[in-house]
Formats: C-alpha cells, structure tokens, sequence
C-alpha cells in the first residue's frame, strides 16, 4: 500500500514510526491550534490570490472550505498519523470539503517547513502574552500585599538567622522587584519571535513571486523572516521562552522556600487560610502548604524542560528536524501552561498571606537582630571606628547569649565590659538612647537610604512600581490590539475573496 | 462549606489549588492504577483482618467492595479534586459501595504517605520489567544484525575520519555490548526498589500491631521498608530508573547519530525501507529519516527530565512533600513510556538497516584507512620502531594527496620516498606485500586479538553476548512470575476471606 | 583560639569548612579581582568623606592605602581562609599598610553583601563586554566568508537529505542571523544589571546617610539598585549571562555539527589547513577535526552550567547564602571563559573554511535537490495544482531511483509516464527547460524572495547585517568608553582626597 | 614548520586550537596522572617484551627511562600543548631519556586511544574508592550520631509541619538508611568499569599477537574490555559515577535543607560549634550556617555536571571525539573532588550537630503531634472506624484553635463535643488516658512495628547497619589490596626486565 503524503516513498508508515513519533503531537491539534491553521492558511491563500498565483476561483473554494473546517472545529479532521502531521490532515481535509483538485493549489510558495515555524511562533506569541497577563496580576496581588505591610515589621533573614529588622511590605516590594526583571524577559521573547517565516518554504525560499509582507502583515507579524535556513529550523524563541519562564520560577521557588519557613509552626510568622492548605489522610491537626512545595517542585520541572530542550537542539544540525523543532522542544509548551496555572496560585498566595504582626516584632526585640544599629550608633556617636564598633557588640552579644540571656539583658554595663575588653575603653551611654538604639521599629525607619525600609522609602518605590505595572499592562493591551486589528485585516480580505 | 476530606479545615480548597495541584495527578488513573490500589487495599485489609485489627465482616465487605471497584473500572470513581488525590476518591468510592462505616475501617495503621510509595515503587516495578523486555528485543534484533554482517566490511570512524577498517557485524556488537551494560543499570533499581513501605504510615510507623512482613509478601515485595521516614519520603527509585533510562538513550542518541550520517545521499553506507522514513510536502524526492532524529531529541528529553526531577527533589526537605515525592518526579513517567515506545523503534531499525557491502568495501580501499596496517607491517617486517613508521607513512599519504592521488597510488616507490625523508632508509618491499597489508579484508581478518575485528573473533563474542542476553531473559521471566504468585496468593487470602 | 573575623565566635574555623567552603574561592583573587575590589573602597570611601561620615585624614590614609595595595597586587595579601573571604583578607592588608584603627572605618554603611553583589556585576559586566568583542569578531569572520560564497552552490539539507540547492554564502548568511539574534541576549545582560548595590549593605540598607548615587556613578553604574535585599540577594544577571552563553554555544554547536559532517571524507564538500586539525598517534593518515567536536562539547558543558546554577539558587531562600549567590553560581564564570576562547576558535573556523565548489555543484546536479523546482515549474506553465506536481515528481525520482539511475535520468518521456500515472496526463515540455528547471544554478538564482537564495539578494542581506555590526560594535564601545570615564572621574577623586 | 607529531599534517597547530582545546587537559598532568601513566608504560612494555614484539634491551630502556620519569615527577615533562596532549609529552620525554629511536618503539600495538580509556578508568577507580573511603566515615558519624539521640524525643515532620513525635536518632538512622543506597550506587560502577581497553588500539584491536590478559592483570582490571570501539568510545564509567555522586548529593541537600531549618533562631532544634558556622562583616551577632548552605549549593551544581556531561556525549558519534570522552566529560572530575570534600564537612556536621532535647520534647507536646495516637486510641478503645476517629479529632484541634488554645487544652470534654458533632455520641475516656495518648514519649514508643521509631527497634536496625557498613569497608579495603597486589605484580615484572 503506498504512502499517504508522497509518491516518491512506496510502502506505508510502519507502525512504529506512526505512533511513536507522528502519533503524539497530532493529538495536541485543539481547538486553538486550528485557528491558527485557519488563520495561516487564508492569509497564503489571499496573497496568492493578489499575486495571482492562484486561480481566482480556486482561491474562493479554499477560504470558503477553511471556513467550513473553522466552524467544523477539530472533531472533523481525520488524525490518522499516515498523514504524518496535522498539516497534511488539514490539507485532506480541506480536500474533502473543496475538492482535491482544489485542495492541492493551496501548497504553492511554501513547505510545511515554513508553516510549522509560523504556527509555532504564533502560539508562542499568544502563549507569551497570555504569561504577561497572568504576571501582571501576580505582580499587582504582590505590591497590593506590599503596601498593606509597610508598617509590618519582622525580622529580615541572611542565611535563614535573623540580620536586621525589615517589615513584611519590605519583603515583599523586593519580591516584586524580581517580577519586573522576569516580567522584563518575558516580554522580550515577543519582539525575538516577530517575524514571520511564511514563505521560506522547505530552507531556500521559493521561486513564485510571492508577497511575503503581505502575510506577514495579515498574520499581525512585523515582516518576513529571513534568510529561509533560520527562518525554519530555529526554535530559539520557544527556548527563550522557556529560559525566561524557568527564571521566573526559580525567583518564585526562592519566595515559597522563605514562606514555607515562615508558616511552619515553630516560624508562626505567615498564616494561611484553610482554602490555600492540603491535610493529611492519618493525622488529623495536619494543615499542609502544599501550594509552596508546588513552586518548589515547579522551579526543578521547568529548569528540566530547558536543560532538555538545549541538550536536544544542541546536537541538531542546522536544519530542520525533530530533534531541532519539535520533539526537541516538545516539554516546553505544557512547561508554559503549567507556569500560567502557577501565577494564578501566586496571586493566590500574595492575597492570602496573613503575617502575625505582634509576634513577629516581639521576635524582633528579642533576636537581637538590631545589633548592626547599636554599632552604628557607637560610631556615630563615639567616633570609634567600625570595626571596633563590630567586635565591642559582637563581643557584647556572645556574653549575653553564654550568660544564657536575651537581647534585653544587653545593656550599657554589659557593653562597656565588651568594650573594654575589645578596645580597652568604656561609653558614657544613657541606658535609654541604647534601648532606642536597638528598637526595631526605630532601625526600620533609620533606613531612609534609597533601597531602604524606611516606610516613606518603601511607599515611593511602590508607588514606582504600580507605575512600571501599568506601563507594562498598557504595552501588553496594546500588543494583543494590534493582533486583533491584523485578525480583522484578514477577515475582511477574505470576507472580499469569498464574496 | 467544609472541607471534603479533614475537619481540621473549615474550607473547601480554593479552585485554583484544586485546579493546578489536584487535578493533574488525579486524571492519570488508568486501569494499571487503579488495580495497583485495589490490590494494595486487599493485602492490607486481608492483614488486618488476620491480625484482628478490624471486625471480621468489615473486612468481608471492604473486601468485597474492592472486588466491585475492580470490575467497574476507573471511570465509575468520582475524581473531584476536592478529595485531594486518587486515594481519597478510591475510599469515597468504597464507601459508596460498601458503606461509609465500613470503608472508615480501611485506613488503620496507615497513611496516604506509605500507601503512595508503595504505589509508586509496584508501578516503578511493572514499568522497569516492561523496558527490561523491550530492551531485550532491541538486543536480541542488534546482535541479530551483527550475525549478518561479520563479514561486511565498512570503514571504522574515529572522530568521523575513515580509520581503520571494521565490520558493520563489529560495529553492532559493540552497539549489543554497551547496551548490555545499559541493561545492568535498569535491572538493578529493581533490587533497590524491593521493600514495601506499607506500615510506615506517615513516617514513624503506627502503633498498631499490624503485620507488616505480610503485606510485602502478598504484593511480591522482599520485605517491609525501614526505617519509615525514609521508606515514604524518598523516590531515588524514580531517579535511578530515570538516570538507567537516560543512559540507555544517550548510548542510542550516538547510535542514531552514527546512523543518520551513514544514511546521508553524500554516505550512502546504509539504506532503510520506505516505512521508515518521513517525507516532504515541497520536496517530491526527499526520504527523510526522522527515527534517528526521534533518539537524538529524546535522549535530550530524557537527560532534561532528569536534571528536572533531581532538582525538585534536592530542594525538599527529607519528608513527603510535592517536591520530593510527587510533582518534583512527575515527569519521570512519561519519560519512561516514551523509552519503551522507542525501544520498539529501535528494534525496527536494527531489524531493517541495510549496508551497501560493495559501495563500503570500495570506500575502504580508496580512503587511507589500512595506514596503520602499513605501518604495523613495516614495524613487524623491517624492524623499525612504530614511531618511525608513523612518520614514514603519515608522510606518504600527505605526499599522494598533496599530489591528488588516492590510496591505490600509495605505492612502495612512494612509500620509499617518504621513508628516506624521514628515516633516512628505504625498505625492500614486495609492492604485493604492501597492496595486501593495504586490503581492508585483510586488516579486518588481522585484528584477532580479543575484541578485535576478525569475524570468528566477533561471532564469538556474539555468542557470548547471546547467552548473556538468554540469562537476562531468563532473570526476567523469573521476576514476572513471582509477581505473578505473590498475585495468586493474594487473590486466594481474599477469596478465603469473602467465602 | 579566637575567630579571625567575629568577637560573636570563640572558636577558630574548623579546617573542614576552611578548606572546602573559603579556600577555593580566594584562590581566585587575581589581578582583575584586585582592581576591582579596590575601585570599589575607593569609591566607597570618597563618598564617606564627601559626606563627612569619616574623618578626612583617616579617608586619605585609607586611599593611600588601597593606592599601595593596588600596586603591590595580589601575592601581597594574605589569603588565608580564615578571613573568609577576600574582602576580610583586603580589609587585613589596609591594616597592615594604614594602620587597623584608620582600616576599622572603612565598613561604614555597608556589608560585605552589598560588596559582593557589586563586585560580581562589576566583573559580570566586563566579562560581557569582551564577550561582545569577541563575538563581533566572530560575526565578522562569518560574513566575511559569508560574502566570498555567495555564488558558490551547494546542497541545501533538510534532516541531513539534499532538499534545494543553496549557496556557502548564504548558508552563512544564516548563521550570522542566528548570531545577530544570540548577540543581543548577551547585550541586554548589561542593562539588565546597570544598578549599584553598594549602600544595600546586609539587606536592609543603612541608617548613615550615604549618598548611593555617588559611588554608583563613580563606579559606572547607571545608579542604585532598590531595594536591597533584591540587591544583594540575586544573581540573576549571572544566571542570565549563562543562558545568553549557553544559547549561543547552543547554536554553534549545531554549526558544527554541520561542519563535522561537511569535513568527512564521503562528504568531501568542506576542507580547512592542518593547523586546524589534530592527527591520531597510531593512524598515519589521520586529520580529525577537533575544534567542531570542542564546540559540540562546550554547548552541552554550557547546558550544565545552566542547569546546575539554576538548581542551586532555585533551592535558596530568598536571602544571601552561598547557593544563591556563591557556589551556587560558581560555574557560570569558567563558562564565560571558555566560551570566550571559543570565540576565537570559531572565528579561526570561519577563516579558513574552504568549499569544493566543483563537487558540491556536481552533487547538487546528481541528487534530486531541485526536484521541487521541477514540480514549480509545472504548476506555472501546465497549470495543475502544486500537489499534483508533487505526486508527479515524486513518483518520476522514484521510478528512476528504482531503475538505478540518477537525476540526469530524469527526463521529460519519464516524467510523463509518471504522470500519467499520477493524474492522468502528459506535458508537451521541451527537453531543455526541463534540463533548465533542473540546473542548481538556475534554481539558486530563481530564488529571489526576500529571505532567498539569490546572490544579489544574499548579498543585500550581508550588507544589512554588516551595518548591524558595525551598529552593534559602536554601542558596545559608547559603553566601554563610559566605564572609562567613569574611572577617570574616581581617579581624580582620589586624587583631590590624597593630595 | 611541521606538526609535532604528526607527518600527515604540514602546519604547526594553530594557537587558538593550542590554547583551547590542548592546554586546558594537559594543565592537569599532575603527580597521580603521571604515576598512572607510568605504570600503564610498564605494563605495555613488559608485555611486548614477553610477547617478543619489541626487542628486549629496548624494552629494559624503556622501563629505565620510565623508572627516570616517574622519579623526576611531571615538573620534568615539557607539557607544550603542541604535543596536543599528556601522552605524546610523555613519550617525547621518554626519547630525551632513553633515546627516541628506544622510546618508538613503546607504542606497537595500541593507540592514545586506549590508552586514554585505561588511564580514566584507573582514575575512576582510584577516586571511587576514595569516595567509598569518606563516604564510610560520614556513615560511621552519622550512625554514631544515630546512636546517641535514640531517646532524643523531636517532632517528626510531613511538608515540615509537625506531624508526629520521633527521635532525632530516629531522624539519623533514616538518613544513614538512604546512604546505604547512595553507597551500593557508587561501589556499582567499580563493578562496571573493571575491563582494561588496552589493545583496543584505535578502535578495531591489532595485528600484534600482543597479551590482553596480562596487560590488564598487571593493571589490576578483571580481564580486555571487548569489543574494541566501545572500549576506547565510552565514558559511561564517568557518567555512572556522576549519577551516583548526584545522586548522594541530591540526599545530602534534603538533609542539609533540614538541619538548615532547624539551626534557625525560631526553631532553635538544632545548635552547631562556632567552628562550623560562619559570621557577618557588619552584623556582630551573626553566626550563619554556611556549611549547610553549601551542600545545597553542591547539589546543584553536581546536577549540573550530570546534565551537561550527557549532554554532551548524547551529542556524539559513537566514537571516540573530544564529545565523546574528554571535554564533554571534563566537569565530572572536579564534581568527584568537591563530592569528596564535603563528605569530610558532612561528617563534621554529625559528630558536631547537638539536639536541645528540652524544647524539643516541649514542643511535641505543644504541636498537636500526638493527634494520629488519639485517634489511633479511640479506634482501639471504642470500636469506632479509623476514619470517623480522624474526623473527631480533626474537629478537636480546630475547635482549640479556634478558641486560641495549645494541645493542653485538648480535653475529654472537648473532644467529646466534637464527637458529638461529628458522629453524634461521646466517649467515657478518663482524662489520665487521654494524656498519656498524647504523651509524645509514649507516642515513640508504641512504634514498635519494624522501621517504627521505638528506642529498641531505632537500636537494633542501628545494629543491623553498623554491620552493614562493616561489610562495605571490608570489600572497599579488599579492592584496595588486590590493586596494592597488582601494582607489586607488575614492579616484580620490571624489576626483573631492568635487572
């Protein structure tokens, strides 16, 4: 029996070869991946219809049997794996409701070559700005929870020991800070990928006189792609992509590890409600935070997906194959999908977190977590160096916690004798400026530095950033915009062509 | 509304924690699943009815109600994901058919952490005897292939370059030889996995008197798992399995890019049936051999697959957790079913790859590739050191082509010229002598030394590899079959005890 | 014995953590290392006078000091690990050279945290520079041999099978896209980290009143990064670096790929000098081509780096800690190195690269590759649709494969039979325009789309890219000479300060 | 000017191909290269020599000469990268002291690539007994540690919420349980890498009637490695070991990821000596935990060496090729050496790690811990399901919560009342029975199952793995010796052909 898309090959797909390897990916052909195959194939058909590369009417029966199959949906098309992809089952389609003779004319000027990039860098554009919108409002759901805790004050972590008093909004408008910059990455993807390589066909472009501005345009792309070679056999926008979403999820990884931290009984520094938390089968006091392993698990998965896509292309030839486009990068799109659920649990979490405001300043009184201000003070007000300033209350500490003591039994006798000791001298120091000295409120609002806690700081640089939000969001709506408009080119050019 | 499955929480879980952490593991229970719960369920419960730890016609009925599960298949279960995972869903069902009163017995001494690695290692298990058997045909249709060509001689490459002569016969077995070893790697995470955590409960055992000897026995386990921390919280199975399998195609991946140049029009050393190959829609004469792409992007996807789930799983705390046991591994799975479809692929291509015999045997006499013969005669012959050799005979074959001859116009008149050069002497050499040293036959035939080219040298080692490949068969066999009782008696407990 | 750097510890580090976690690192220190260490205090320091936050004999004697360091180099410091890290180790030698009580000043209002951070953008920021250098030259080399080829045919490949013929100018004409489009991923790495942490000090910011916007200036930074745990804390532009790196090794790595098959003796199509190659001890006649297996190698080193410091930090808590920004990123700076010499060597490859322009024109007349141009052809003159073209083709390469005949077999009475076969009719097609559609010549000029194969438009394409260079190679020099004088502005400084 | 060791090639090797791809390995000809190298020599040479295929005072010349080397050390070896590598340095060096015309002879019969497949297993080899060595006493620290705290009473945790009380020696026999694996992981690849490639020569094996068995006795490997391309062409020996080593360390960053959590001033579980922990340059009460840190740092980056090194050989032919088994496996080695030194950190934390037994008994008793033992109770006492027990006590830590209660406050009376609510009766349990369910001292106990956490169960398993270890040493010092023994083989053979 002779193979079903060529007449140069003699015998039928194996059945290896069909389920294995053409099998899996024409089972991804939904609903949104028609459209797109709609919408590429009008666009050829129009501009070889202008260029009358195609008999009038022949382009007629092919946009009115495109949008026959559009209204069919996917159920219609037969996806037996024979035809290799879901390119040539359309194709049949399209023969079985236009008619063969028809049907054939549609495949002038190009290859699946130059469709499968296209299609590819239109779903990785609708896919990239459906991640900027979710970003968005995780983004927004962060610097709401931000400017909610300015005044939440909490001790500030390096190493996971308590350093300096920071407040919860502190935390969080950094978290947000590291969203603009994977934000920043995202987006850049959109401009890599704006080209469109219809027309390329097999490597080497073609030789019809075709008009490749003309598609480019009507496919909302911003011109053609070229030379051909690169055009076709080059995915790096989808592991582009995939780089900028693992970044983002190691950022988000980071964040989960610190709050699955604070929300374990021993911090009680977050809480939850029950709506956001797993149980337990056997035990029954169980609240588990599941939706932060998840990060955690999430971050491992998509730093997995980009290792093997880079690995598989990698040993590609500079040319098309499985192993450059599709197999080769075939983790990365539930890789994107995932990452989109991913941010709505994020928002999620910035909307729910509860920070137990009482305890945790308490916690700062006592973990002596204002140790650096007390040395600044000295050199502020004594003209001792720092390093003196250092060793005096890092002597000064280590005596309180051998005395088996807290912060509170670190007073002006006790630092004087550090002092001594360190640096062979004593500080007339009022008891009172010492207990100023090491309130954490007071340290939070002494950093009045840009980039520091100070509340008033921290609001401004909120308020900077809601306005890097918007601009992102309106530079976001206005992409989506002009695609819409290119949809609407389109259906007007074929609206003409069928009429 | 409460939450479905603790009273400890007093809210259903949100929809986006249902949606992204819930659902996606819940939709993979298929019929193997759900069998490996039920028979899970029937070990336990036939254990704790043996050990009096619950009523005796609760037991009849739980069992029973297994019996009806069983038989309606996966689709009957209700999947919310409200029930957090599959065996929340398995237990509501039980209780539907059995009754809620009866189906709360099921759970004693136990927890979902031991019940979920004893499902994840008898699935590890079924899945490693799976690749074992597949892996054994794609040996036996290698060493299969080698029988047939001891005696097609084809050039040996090293680094690409022609370099000596070999077989294709030799050039398979030592495909058959490294897979042996990717063989080893496979069949000992099954050793690793043999030892049923059932009983570990939730990480510290239970403090019932169960029997935990027993329900290793009934589901074919070696024994109980201990301690039990470390019995439910760890995976290394999954990522051993997955390392065995990334190995094994890695090895393929350079076995396929070997292939895919020896398949080249320019090499034309190999050729394949149309069944194997893939076409193109532009370009009417192309046969494109897209199975050997397959490997070369798979093994990508598989070394990602396992970076991914090794760093999930290194950032989990040593407990059960999404990240350590769960998500952190989920891509595993797939990694393995798409090893065992290729393994069939590469089968096909063992049982299919042609040589061109006469077109090789002409490329190894034209081609330089018996110049180590050369020297190893004027060594053996002459009494000169092999460096010397080396020299005299790199310098001939530069002077024949710097003169644009072939290997043919390296005669001795020739070879002398080069041996004054460099040595200072010529050699009374028979041009016979030399033409016969310079047969690519007679080199192959030559290597007689153990793992040498001579074809009674490489049937031999066939052989040995056969038998080999017979014992791991037979190792196999053995597995199954004791699966298989432990099946049996498990099926008899149950038939005992709902007589 | 006391700890060298805390009166907080009582106990000397123990040799296990000396050794394994401050002694390798240290090691490190070299000349750039130092050079930027002490722009870095001298910045500090001439702010602190500024701003009178230090006494001014004690900002003169501190500036001496580094002044003497610098010149000194590194073999004058103390490297030993229980000073941590080099920054103790520099802060020990300015005791020694100014005396510790004027040393003891230099700390105020900062950390070695935000030291760090600044030192790595500083050293980041150089390393992409001379990346970008290099890759310039790379580009260059690539276009240049680029031009020379642009008339010279060879087989285009799609899955490594002659599909249309193509020119050596303009397969690199692809390349160096691929590089435009890697070249800018390493670019934006520098805007990316454009921001000072100094002032960020711990995490938190400081209480003195330093002036942030000075030492970013005086440093060359664009200004200060906010807030400062984010500023401290990530590495991000390093793990970016590493993916723009490992991109570009990505799509060498598939050139060479290529390249290797191209230098074979079967293809024969590619040959470089000897001084290229490396040779085989035993193999008189070998010439391997090494540097395209080094690039095949790097890419996959650069993978793992990747891979490697993503799952470091993505376990890090969202703070400073040795796996977000230390250890766990300690491979990226080997990587930017190596593949810095990479550059170099691929700029060699693309020099010397020299095609068989006679062979590769006669390969593309033998092998089909302008089958497509044949199935063209009959759709612009006979009217039928592209598909029916295809089958026609197809079917004629077929029936001449099979009757062991090559493409100058395929002539006008074949195709007709084929097409008889196929759809029924025959063509009235002179010899000579088949012969015509069939020349590679004639097909590699036929292509003059946007994005073809025609000379002329390669050559308009090359010359676009050229001034994209030349664009590309003057911001990377704006930015080179704004680093300077950024330095100049702190030498002067240090200037009025120790005058 | 020529090749340097080549007479094929006309050229000098080009400095960028020197300084890229031959410096970098030969950098690293340090003393236990060249012993290896020297004794791979002799044992050639004394086969040749016994097998009469070099002249015998030649080979006694060349033992001289090798005696020479070995005595002088690598400082003696011009390690000038026109050599291209280690070996052609060595056997130039060889010529300077035993004559060139003497030192050309040493290389009949074998090729630098089987001598470089030897050289790395003797690598592997030494350093996997190494590891076993340091992998042995972090067991021996961690059992000891184990051993120790089996009354240690600590709260056990699921995703690091207190789920039920264990001990911390409990905690430790689980991690020494997984090290046992992560050490049957890596003796598994002493195993597969014990065949000696020598006489494998390029590829294909030999003409010279050369004595395989020998060589490879004298080297101390079981037998030849057969068939001859796979043994020069494989670097699995490398990978395996990479896996087992990432593995391992992949088990290390779970437990440090642990222990880091619980050396946190909230928990306060754990506290280490200052000798282990770290400081900060500013804030004088830091004490961090930079040890822990780094084996979460290590893992990662180990992961990445993995990733890469397949990478890279998935990449390459099945051949030999710097791919294959130099550069794409250059990552490993380093890998091995930081695995080596954090064992020695690993154990250090062991021996040093103390437990506060006080607070954490406290909290088990405050946490809710004991909970599943309440249930467990009521099932046992009162005949009531496991699962209507989970849901009554579930609703009993909600209802103290709620009313801002700890465990103390979780009455007969209040479960009575949710009993009631949840299954409508009440229990007639005394208060004394209630507590000594929730007694988490009794909750230890009761474990008695087998991998339970009851002191005498923790103990005799401790036993059990004491003895295990003992048998792991025994058969690392049993390979140890049998090289000592071959290693004397082979002196006695030179002994007598020097003598």
């Amino acid at each position: 029996m002779k193979n079903s898309v060529s007449s140069r090959l003699t015998e039928r797909t194996a059945a290896e070869v069909a389920r294995t390897i053409y099998e899996p990916p024409m089972q991804g052909f939904d609903a949104p991946a028609l459209e797109r195959m709609c919408a590429l194939n009008e666009a050829h058909a129009a501009m070889l219809a202008a260029r009358g590369l195609i008999p009038a009417d022949c382009a007629r029966d092919i946009l009115r049997g495109i949008a026959q199959i559009r209204a069919e949906g996917p159920a219609a098309i037969d996806l037996d794996p024979q035809f290799e992809d879901s390119y040539f089952a359309f194709e049949n389609r399209l023969g079985q409701v236009a008619g063969k003779a028809v049907a054939g004319w549609l495949h002038v000027g190009r290859s699946r070559n130059d469709i499968g990039s296209t299609l590819d860098r239109m779903a990785a554009r609708e896919t990239c700005l459906a991640l900027l919108a979710a970003m968005e409002e995780a983004r927004r759901a962060c610097l709401a929870a931000a400017g909610r805790h300015v005044l939440t004050v909490m001790p500030g972590y390096t190493h996971l020991q308590p350093a300096q008093p920071i407040t919860f909004g502190y935390y969080l408008a950094n978290v947000a800070r590291g969203m603009e910059r994977e934000h920043e990455r995202l987006a850049a993807v959109l401009d890599r990928l704006d080209a469109c390589p219809l027309g390329s066909a097999a490597l080497a472009g073609t030789s019809f006189a075709i008009n490749r501005d003309e598609t480019a345009d009507l496919l909302g792309f911003a011109g053609p792609a070229a030379p051909g070679l690169d055009a076709v056999a080059s995915r790096d926008f989808v592991t582009e992509l995939l780089w900028a979403v693992t970044s983002a999820q190691v950022l988000f990884s980071r964040v989960a590890q610190d709050l699955y931290v604070f929300t374990t009984w021993e911090f009680g520094a977050l809480t939850f409600p029950d709506r956001v938390a797993g149980t337990s089968s056997i035990m029954p006091q169980k609240k588990n935070m599941l939706p932060l392993e998840y990060f955690r698990a999430e971050a491992g998965r998509s730093i997995g997906a980009l290792a093997g896509a880079l690995a598989a292309v990698k040993g590609s030839n500079y040319s098309i194959g499985l192993d450059s486009v599709r197999e080769g990068v075939a983790d990365a799109w539930p890789a994107f999908a995932r990452f989109e659920a991913g941010l709505s649990l994020l928002r999620l979490i910035f909307e729910t977190a509860t920070p137990d405001a009482e305890k945790l300043l308490a916690r700062c009184k006592a973990n002596f977590s204002t140790a650096t201000d007390l040395a600044d003070g000295l050199v502020r007000d004594f003209g001792i160096s720092f390093r003196d300033a250092h060793h005096v209350v890092g002597r000064a500490v280590q005596m309180v916690l051998a005395a088996g003591g807290g912060a509170e039994e670190l007073t002006v006798a006790v630092l004087n004798e550090a002092a001594e000791a360190e640096i062979g001298r004593s500080f007339d120091l009022p008891e009172e400026r010492l207990r100023r000295w090491m309130d954490p409120v007071e340290a939070v609002r002494a950093r009045t530095v840009p980039g520091g806690t100070a509340p008033e700081v921290v609001s401004a640089l909120l308020a900077e950033m809601e306005a890097r939000l918007a601009a992102d969001a309106g530079l976001r709506t206005r992409r989506s915009a002009a695609l819409e408009a290119a949809s609407e080119r389109l259906a007007s050019r074929v609206a003409e062509l069928t009429a």
